[in-house]
């Protein structure tokens, strides 16, 4: 299967440093994935294109990171039937209590599955899609448990 | 011109209440409004379909009104150039903080009207959309004058 | 007619710096302005004074930045029929949220269209006043239409 | 001096229980006041009219209590020169912090006197008043310090 | 397989209630499940022990619902390597905003999937979990899109 | 009378750089002052010792700025029948509002006039004590008029 | 020795209720405690003169419950070498947070052990000083280990 | 007695450069102790069996200092009966409030004595625990007088 296991949204340029934290963690389990820049707000045609075959492709995870009032998992959630796991991002003066609760107060349906503010988030978004891909993947759950054994952390 | 100047949109039925409050004042002012249910979480292609025609179809402001991680405003606000007004319902443990964030905190590029947590706030709105509507209608516009004149109130 | 079509209103001269994106919007659609620095606390009269004829000049709309108990927009929107836009200003060690929580919260009868804390809600203000007075300007509101098929963003 | 010493001004009639909590404690005290309920938002030009000739008739201090974006006490500070204590009321799903920001966090010039949420805060508005007229007033002041002897509470 | 797909605990009797709507939702879509009451901060050597065979018995998706210090979702995440879904319950004078920080907000290296306070978090646990389970079974898959195309929601 | 009308208390040597705001202002009106270092937690047999003569010498209103768990304010306020005047500063994690909440939740029976967190509060403690004393003294009332006819504001 | 190991003090009659369950929990331990009503701010002397004793008696723990702007647990810990137990309880709009930031926010020099908000903190504050009796006592320590293995609940 | 009297555990080596403040303190008191870095969350087993002996190896007190969802306390308090003490440290965007809500808000049955947000709290543990330590060690117990006596404060 060519395709990626998992797809990255941000949903803005400004970002990338924090979610680039979030590949590290996919590369380190070397699980793949690809990565898009769209916002839920400004690209919403661009955005709904992209999600549109995203399941068809044989993705399996979605993370989507976003800031302020940031709808973009909660979009992406409503439109698939993967699991979708939301990052709120510290981008304005709230220091992203805003963008948590715009991800985590999802009302009954749509689940997101949110993480940490930030980069904690960034990095456990990365695992929790490790977790999730590992139930149907031995080796990767391996990877995983040793992972765990070593005070779970990836040297740089 | 038959149609709708105004839409107001609801993102759970259990919203009626509150909202009901915006259309009092509606009525009052006497605008032609019609209202639909639409959750951008739970009815996305149906709130899409909807909203595609809106403004083709000659309405000229959007009220929206959502609780929890309320997208609702902000989805639509991305997909039309007129004014979308956003009314954050209290309808979690988090006293309506979670919606307001989630409407007012809108990222650069396509804002929303953010008004007033709760029945102020769908008052307010139905208010803020007759201010805009009076631009380019007289009449309407002394009905704004004579209702700031006797105490901006309506009596039931 | 000669005059301007949007007043940008402001609480401090320190609040330049972030009302200055405001402008640059509004320059971007090429919509006429004037501005002011006036403290609704420490220059109500000449507040007042400035408030009582921007309607009959033909002001439409007018935008207020204010950081603290930021009362300047709901004060100006008590005294006028037009829509009041404002922004809340982080000016104080409560990020804004003080701003936020004075500009929104306005009750039933007199509405403030409220915006993002910041200079993401200074940007949104521009768009949002452009969207209003689209309503009646079909050339402007073929200019947001391209503004938003741009991704809702302008080069600087 | 026939003038009332004391002006208790409260934004909406829904305001009076708890106000009223303040007049008898303005009562306990026999300080003389007057009451009045004017909406800094709804009824500018009143408070306005109301406001201007206060210091003139003999009062001395004004006690201010509001909701929501709470913008009476600090309108009526930026229009007189003696003490103005506003008490924040909890009048929306905000629990009171709206009121008590609104009033609180009043910029550098223009003070106004902040006491706690709610009924602690109308019956301290009251004593705080007492305390300011005493200086001046040896009656009241040993009238205060029996007050505290006892507790500082009044039996009702 | 006569073992159960997933776990539901929840650290007091007191949270019965609110998780009981996870349950229904887990019905719903056929999974099977147990429950436990286990406190991480009353009970934690039976937790330890329940936890500790919790993978090999076969269960892939562990939730878990608490209010307070909710260090429930946690101190589970901190022992398995398979997903936890983390459910903060509004069972304090604090909205569970104590409950959601406790769960969100863990270190990197060992995430909770969040989901929101109260029992829209219950339900969107459940559909959560259906998510992951429906990575690796298409009837449920299938049951899920049904699920989405009638609304998201179940009738009772 | 060699005496001094107001008493500016802090509680730690570190509040000294946002309490000199303060001072600026009383020195501009021109009113007689003694500043004191003395910790209500820390000091508390000298913080005693200092109220306890202090109506007897004269003071006529005391200044009290406090950050974190901010008793000083409330302390002083519960031994002496003169004005406290409050001043919240921000010297924690928490950006002041400990030290607000601290300080203007007082408890029905003994006020503290509560002013802005940090330097807008200090300069504003100055013009809330000018204010009480110009109930008094008609050149100090002169100088306030002219100071809110400046812009009040002080040219430092 | 006669004397009570452990002092009870709260800062309002209306606080019974609530801190009745810490001395439950008490007695449930069969230690000897007293209980005062006591305010930090309306019985000041009262207070000093009660504590000035209170360690020469033998009181080895104080359990101090207070609410709103709750200096009592601060302002004895200021008077006493021996540990000073804060419950900050939910007597205000603010939901009992007013009082947690009052209590747990000490200055450097002057700890208070704070536990939980209301009820729970109530019954834990008893409990901690149990645990720190228990340090020299070891009929009470093996009581305390009893209430651990049947689940740190007790049967009413 | 060869062994320590208190154990000062935390959760990441980044809370060194804090905790440190509390081990000056200690050092200060001349109290012997131990230091540990053991993340409830990533070495679970390694603080699991590290706390085993804790109690029988003669700690009389444990201090924890944790930040984000800080469940090291609560969970050490879980497995002990010997007081442990709570440091909140400020190590995420929320400035602190999630590791004191993840600390202080411990269920019924399990208390932890929480101080301070950062290094106000690091020092206040240490002093928490030497007045509980002194309750048995009059020597201790004078250091203690002595300490308060000169301001609560160590010179560095």
């Amino acid at each position: 299967m060519a395709d990626k296991q998992i797809a990255v949204i941000m949903g803005s340029s400004s970002d990338k440093d924090i979610m680039n934290k979030c590949l590290e963690y996919l590369d380190y389990f070397n699980v793949s994935y690809e990565t898009k820049i769209l916002s839920a707000h400004r690209n919403p045609d661009d955005l709904d294109a992209y999600i549109k075959n995203i399941e068809s492709k044989g993705t399996e995870v979605i993370i989507a990171g976003a800031g302020m009032a940031a709808a973009l998992p909660g979009v992406i959630a409503s439109k698939v039937c993967i699991p979708v796991i939301g990052v709120p991002l510290d981008s304005s003066p709230l220091s992203g209590v805003d963008a948590l609760y715009s991800i985590v107060q999802m009302p009954p349906g749509i689940p997101v599955a949110t993480v940490a503010i930030g980069s904690a988030g960034a990095k456990n978004a990365a695992i929790l899609a490790v977790e999730i891909l590992a139930l149907q993947d031995n080796k990767l759950r391996n990877k995983l448990i040793d992972f765990r054994k070593n005070g779970s952390k990836i040297k740089k």
